[in-house]
């Protein structure tokens, strides 16, 4: 590869030449000083922490319109964190206690949060360290007058490099000036790359070593496909590149007119291509790339960045809006899928040794049926107004299944007597994610209504390989001859039984993995919905 | 059930009736005091750590002549953390600092460690944790004048019943004395568990509250079948458990007459019973106990407990040793099967979300060849010794064991040049442990020379259950569908390439599950050497 080429992690695709605009991470170097007037000191630092709530409060209403409030919820936290007595409030007495200046106190509280998480692999702490250090950061630079590292005077055009972009960084990016943006560090599921694909520009992540590569200016073409950042082309190159731009740009419009479309395999199988959503509002994206309707609605995001949990009627407006949007199209909604690593702040659970192997899903609803309850009662209120079924997570035993058909009996018996109305023959089914579920659908085919194989957790199990963990990442194959005999055999249990099958992991939106699915006669693939078009094209190809 | 039976969990079997001896935890109440005189101080605290010194040196020879010298290894770690600047150097520290009482700053050292370790879930932490309480509240009872809390004092016939037990309590117990032990908190995998299975007495623990609900001198029966502890029993009961416990003693000597004989079902199949051992010292119980062979070598002990990796001249050492002892007998090695949530102090590795999904056993050896060579050096190099089969851990796709195979034959190529003999045909085969393995045996029965299915991890991937975490450790169920299913596919897949099929999980040794593993027609049961003579028997009707 020659040196101007730079390889890294395709983050969101899409192809753009531009000009670079480097975001240097400001180190400030701390000096500590012997403070005589406490008062005043105690002073300045207030007024940064001041400043800083008047520059977050602005960052985090330009985030709610432009990228919509749960985007923006993180705003929320760094201000809160501004009033932490564990934080903020720690260097107020440091420099009371210890007569050093502002500058010095705060660093060493970052400092010792940073000691005591280092190390630490769970994901809560892990970003909970980065809004302190992003939040700390920003206290010092109002402190030194070093400026909040703005990036709203770039022009049009600009590709911004980074080490790593912080929510407040991408936050106040333009989309009408940002055409794409390279960092040093991060994975595909890394803050900066999931901001990348909501604000549909291509980005390459984890370059490790970009910053130091281009200077201020340089132009660069970022080919989001295959994660590769080309640093001043030759003439050939550019307009090679040019071209496929044009043309990855044509083909996005050429796709459109799928939306309308029917989708039939060559053999003449009618499938459906559905959406996954996580809130809502997610629906009309589904709704605008031709879903034939939702295949996996994640109800945790329900439960997130809130101090309570939801209560049944703020479920049943949420379940009745994405139903009504949907009209007849089908709707499965998967029942709560918290615990492990995916964490509530007013639902304390135990650490675990490995949250991937412990109490969640299912196993935490059964565990925990007064929360289970209020959740199937949402469902069922919401089942009349358009075509929902219900799905359960990680069913390992046809036991869990039967159990969570008894609680929804439960919830049936206590509407009717209410006098409240419900589908009585909703269809219910499970994720098949676990491998004793696929080794053993045959028998549960013959009970639930439909499959759903969650491809993500069932490669990883299967393989016994966490999909997180890069050292154990090259093992994680979704074609690997293991987990496409447990695709092919949950497919035919269903089948057996007269079910129907669908697919709602990534691999059902794999270009690779596609044509063996069709073969294996899967029902319904799901996925996210910037990936439906292009897999519907697949699908009538194969 | 009658409030004078306490259930807990059983944690080695057997029948005691004796007398109950309590051990209080001594809770010294520790009050701050200003301290005039540092230097004193300081010189009283020396005395108490001093002190502490010689009662661990006799503890730990004392527990080198009745445990052997691995169990007694923990007390050189006490002994090393006396010397722990970070540990009995920072109580000093403290003393002149804040110029308060020795008991005071030891007590907010532990309590230090206490806050920052509290709620993490790792293994080896948690072990540093009690370690640190351990030996702290020794030199607080030195200094206090409370004494040890000696267990040497109690008379025959003793059943000890206390909290927890602590290693250094556990050492000083004498096997003439102490017929059993109760404890109210711990699991079966405990520290007090396991030296209860050591010393062969009956112990129950995670009573919860046994403690309050004794007296000392009370009449205890301990059923360490059952985990039932029965308080002051009537003469019935009592004369019930007495022949109870005469039958039991009777049965474990007519056991003993299947020591020679050789294991044939009913069906007439002859089948190899097996002992699974960790150190080389370990083949005396599997021969005693009749072992037909070594199923499983657990070869990571010899790199535990040291400071540097084992070279190849004392690995080749301990292979021979055993394969010498067990002559013609087979004798199956597994390959070190280390990372994730077992560590080695020279071996820095990442910290893992899933340490159970991690960069363990063949996936970190085929990443360190450096590592995998010298073991595989000695094992070739011991291979001429006896009977000595190479079996590598968590192969997961064919590739793996090709890569694994390629790399023994450079080190067969290596010592070929080198001069050095081995037995060229000595048989190589995999642990199945993880799905994937067991959907595809097939494929790879075709390649390797035997089979053993590893229980343990195979049910708890195939239920996506981490049997350790005990919230879910319910799904934990080897007679599930599926993993009866996918032994059977193993098992056939083995046999129709010609192979042989063995079980090394604590699977083979449970009586539920025998009959069936006969059934479908298991060719080797391995497992702790204390339940091979149950086992034979189990076989032998099956």
């Amino acid at each position: 590869m020659p040196n101007n080429i730079k390889k890294g992690i395709a983050a969101s695709k899409g192809y753009a030449i531009g000009h670079v605009f480097i975001k240097a991470d400001k180190e400030v170097e701390i000096v500590e000083k012997a403070i005589s007037n406490i008062e005043e000191e105690k002073a300045r630092f207030e007024t940064a922490v001041e400043d800083s709530r008047k520059q977050l409060i602005k960052i985090k209403e330009k985030a709610e319109k432009d990228l919509g409030a749960d985007k923006a919820a993180v705003f929320e936290s760094h201000i809160m964190l501004l009033d932490d007595p564990e934080f903020a409030g720690q260097a107020k007495s440091m420099i009371e206690d210890k007569k050093i200046n502002a500058e010095k106190a705060l660093s060493d509280v970052i400092d010792n949060f940073m000691t005591i998480f280092a190390g630490i692999e769970d994901e809560y702490i892990k970003e909970r360290v980065a809004d302190i250090k992003d939040v700390g950061g920003r206290i010092l630079n109002n402190l030194t007058g070093n400026g909040s590292g703005d990036l709203s005077d770039i022009e049009k055009g600009t590709i911004v490099v980074a080490n790593d972009l912080t929510p407040s960084d991408t936050a106040q990016l333009d989309k009408d000036k940002v055409v794409a943006f390279l960092t040093n560090i991060g994975g595909r599921t890394s803050h900066s790359a999931i901001m990348a694909r909501t604000l549909e520009i291509p980005a390459i992540v984890g370059l490790k070593d970009i910053v130091s590569s281009v200077k201020n200016g340089d132009t660069v073409i970022v080919d989001g496909i295959e994660g590769e950042a080309i640093i001043n082309p030759d003439e050939k190159t550019l307009s090679e590149y040019t071209a496929r731009k044009e043309e990855f740009e044509k083909k996005q419009e050429e796709l459109k007119k799928l939306i309308s479309i029917e989708t039939t395999t060559k053999a003449g199988k009618r499938v459906e291509v559905c959406g996954n959503i996580g809130k809502a509002k997610d629906v009309e994206a589904v709704l605008a790339n031709g879903g034939d309707g939702v295949g996996l609605f994640r109800t945790e995001f329900l439960y997130m960045d809130r101090e309570s949990m939801p209560t049944e009627d703020e479920q049943f407006e949420a379940y009745k809006h994405v139903v009504e949007k949907m009209g007849k199209r089908p709707v499965v909604i998967r029942t709560l899928d918290i615990g492990g690593d995916k964490k509530l702040p007013y639902l304390p659970l135990p650490e675990e040794m490995n949250p991937f192997l412990g109490f969640r899903a299912i196993r935490l609803c059964l565990g925990r049926k007064d929360i289970f309850k209020v959740q199937l009662r949402a469902l069922l209120r919401a089942s009349v107004y358009g075509n929902l079924k219900i799905m359960f997570p990680m069913i390992s035993s046809l036991e869990e299944f039967l159990e969570a058909k008894e609680v929804l009996k439960e919830c049936m018996n206590e509407l009717t007597k209410e006098g409240k109305s419900f589908n009585e023959n909703l269809e219910t089914g499970i994720m098949v994610e676990i491998p004793a579920a696929a080794v053993n659908s045959e028998e549960l085919a013959k009970h639930v209504d439909f499959f759903s194989i969650g491809t993500n957790d069932l490669i990883q199990y299967t393989l016994a390989a966490d999909r997180m963990n890069e050292k154990v990442s090259y093992l994680y194959n979704p074609m690997h001859p293991a987990v496409l005999k447990l695709i092919k055999m949950t497919i035919e249990s269903a089948h057996k039984e007269g079910k129907w099958c669908g697919m709602c992991g990534e691999m059902a939106g794999d270009e690779k993995a596609i044509p063996t699915l069709v073969e294996y006669g899967l029902d319904e693939f799901s996925m996210s919905a910037s990936s439906i078009l292009t897999a519907k094209e697949l699908i009538m190809k194969a």
